[in-house]
């Protein structure tokens, strides 16, 4: 596949860059090296994570789809790159906890690592200035971002993705802490998986030493964070070879 | 009826006092003229105010009683104590919100007195040293505060409470723009509603003027604090003569 149907730039965030493309409703999503952590507060570059997340990311949308879970996944391009439906995003960040860390210690006085059954579901509105807010259903009523069908069938499918996402990782000996997740509409007004997962949205622990394995290592300064990410790839068995000949 | 049977302090909260009596399913509330704000940040004495807050929140429990409504309160004992039922309170604060105001406008940037339809229910934990943050229906289920059956009970109850109380305030000339509702349940596990309802508790609007008549006058220093409360305590048609021989 060519390299030349990338077009303009549509959005940069803080850890990619979306781009358009010659075909109006597919987006090239792009991987940067930029970490940041506490709403944009501490910042770094660290290198080869832009590609790990693409590879770990890719894995789990391919491994989501062939359990059935529709995603805007289409297919990696090259090392930093992938093809992904284009969709209008709900402003939601929905978050999946299966043990207590994060805003759940700090907030509400959780234990870390506590066992929550049944998982915790949490929406926030996706609003950097408001530094993303916890809100409840009325809320998102209210604001006019979803309504309660739409929410509880995110909630569903976030739970199912939740369950999928267990399994994938029990393989590789990592507990899945939790995870965020972004849907979107599409041109049917179909709600579909956004974003990506990686170890930038999802908490990771390895399932022996319980190592945190994800970006609460660059949140924390526990040190070798990249070094972290690319133990995930190889548990996953994630391929690198696959796409020599794709490179940009 | 006999002031004896007030015992030992129970609990003693920011504007209000629980003693025993020697009944044990009976409790004595007692309304202090301590006001606080931003979590206890702000601090003062507003002389009367607790004879006020006693009147009106018995008012209210009143005309909710016959309306159906299950409420811990059971008489006025004099100017600044009410009997109630003894209860367990579940450590939850039930928000009803009918115009967006406080931290609806702080977080979720709402602009102030911005019409909701339909109304907001939010559910914050009641917990000082966590400063009663919000939570969600699974944050609930794994804090063990309450059962999901309970959950949607006691937001029925808060929004039925609600269409009462428009009636009763709007009768004032008064919008109920938001309210704090706490229950507990009795010893057959019946969830009744709980706590006071006040201008300490409740934004209260001259439905005209827009004048707030509610602690926001405290927390904002708009001044005349206690002179609308008493403002309120008038439009409610509240009779302070009948209590003259039960006085303290």
């Amino acid at each position: 596949m060519s390299q030349n149907n990338q077009l303009s730039l549509l959005y940069e965030g803080k850890a990619k860059i979306i781009y358009q493309t010659e075909q109006s409703d597919q987006l090239i999503q792009y991987f940067k090296d930029e970490a940041t952590a506490f709403n944009a507060e501490k910042k770094a570059v660290l290198s080869e994570k832009g590609i790990l997340n693409n590879y770990i990311s890719a894995a789990i949308m391919e491994y989501l789809a062939a359990s059935g879970i529709k995603t805007h996944f289409i297919k990696r391009l090259d090392q930093r790159r992938q093809f992904i439906k284009r969709l209008t995003i709900i402003p939601i960040e929905v978050i999946i906890r299966n043990y207590a860390a994060g805003s759940l210690v700090k907030r509400l006085a959780f234990t870390e690592g506590a066992l929550l059954t049944p998982p915790i579901c949490e929406f926030c509105y996706k609003n950097d200035a408001l530094k993303d807010p916890l809100i409840n259903h009325d809320h998102m009523i209210a604001l006019k971002i979803a309504n309660s069908a739409q929410i509880a069938y995110i909630k569903e499918q976030a739970l199912k993705i939740n369950q999928h996402l267990i399994n994938f990782f029990a393989q590789a000996g990592i507990n899945l802490i939790d995870f965020k997740l972004e849907f979107g509409l599409d041109q049917k007004q179909q709600i579909i998986l956004a974003d990506d997962i990686s170890p930038d949205s999802a908490r990771l622990w390895d399932n022996q030493t319980k190592q945190k394995m994800d970006k609460d290592r660059f949140r924390q300064d526990l040190g070798n964070v990249v070094a972290f990410y690319r133990e995930v790839a190889k548990r996953l068995q994630i391929n690198f070879n696959q796409s020599k000949d794709e490179k940009a």
